[in-house]
């Protein structure tokens, strides 16, 4: 079985990277599945799920949800029981036996003993502010600067809970096998030159 | 004309890596090459021009060299009239007009306009060290903490240089193409991924 676990700044095409990988070599591809499996086993809703896992704005989010108060620190134990939750959807994605792509959520750190291929996927900020343009929604009305701060508070957040979780340090080059700066790149060229670098890794270990 | 650019830890394989590729690709490789003709160029000793425009253990570093006193502040004036040398050999070997590879000496930033293909070659501080011992001379009396201290020595020395030079930041994702962590690659399954990905990146530019 082969996996490939992408690790990704917000807003430098991570996400359509992995899953042109995932269509070119015919693989499982794994992103929001994992949030919408982790909400039906506990009965959460979704964006609670993904809101605490982020851990992101905790300091803008609505204390009350779903009709209930949460206090911070119910929250924080929330997010850890979620972890938890999270690590055992992706472990049970892998007990399923099947090559597949899996984006973020720390899968390379948590499937460590099955032997993915790491990815990390960056860009330079112009061209990450310009891909969340892009896809962003009519009625966004973010300045630049609230979207870079945005992003960072993201990425802070992510590189928080991977050192929360795992020893070695988020978006560093040496926690991955390869990392791609998308920005100059055609995302085409790049998503097939990933796949074979993957593929090639792959064959030379198997 | 083709140019691949390779950007390196100490200790990474990064050199080899950077041969292996321009062996593949039938590329010009320059390494030490840089440093020879900017020692035929100036006169000056080939050793006193690396040690010099590496910047590293100035501490150790003898004031007498070649029968004259050297004062630090000499050096440093030196170091930058070598720097300049060192862009003039780098922008003359891109002259040739031939596909080619550049170890080090932030070729990338020099020859930003042309744009090359710029790779970063790192690897964990246990495969660094081993990769060192394989390498080292038979009198080599380092312990690894020595050694350890040595690389990240070298490696700063790196990264002030480039900063010094360029707005882009040594060894950080966003800086290059792409990186890769050679501490779980089979070098030669490496060198072809490298190769046949820079080959597809130039063929997106073309």
């Amino acid at each position: 079985m082969n996996i490939i676990t992408v690790s990704r700044e917000f807003g430098s095409g991570g996400r359509e990277l992995g899953k042109r990988v995932a269509d070119l070599l015919g693989y499982d591809y794994y992103d929001s599945e994992i949030i919408s499996a982790i909400a039906k086993n506990s009965g959460l809703d979704a964006n609670y799920v993904e809101t605490t896992l982020d851990n992101h704005g905790w300091q803008d989010f609505p204390v009350s949800f779903g009709g209930t108060m949460h206090s911070v620190a119910y929250m924080q134990a929330s997010r850890i029981d979620l972890l938890v939750q999270q690590k055992k959807v992706i472990e049970g994605i892998a007990a399923l036996g099947k090559d597949c792509v899996i984006i973020g959520r720390n899968a390379d750190a948590i499937l460590k003993d099955l032997h993915p291929f790491s990815l990390f996927v960056c860009a330079d900020t112009e061209a990450k502010i310009k891909r969340c343009r892009a896809r962003a929604r009519a009625d966004e009305k973010l300045t630049d600067r609230e979207l870079v701060r945005k992003m960072k508070e993201i990425d802070k957040a992510r590189a928080r809970t991977r050192d929360f979780l795992t020893g070695s340090k988020w978006g560093q080059c040496r926690s991955y096998h390869l990392t791609v700066n998308t920005g100059d790149w055609d995302m085409k060229v790049l998503a097939k030159a990933v796949a074979q670098t993957a593929q090639d890794w792959f064959s030379s270990k198997a």
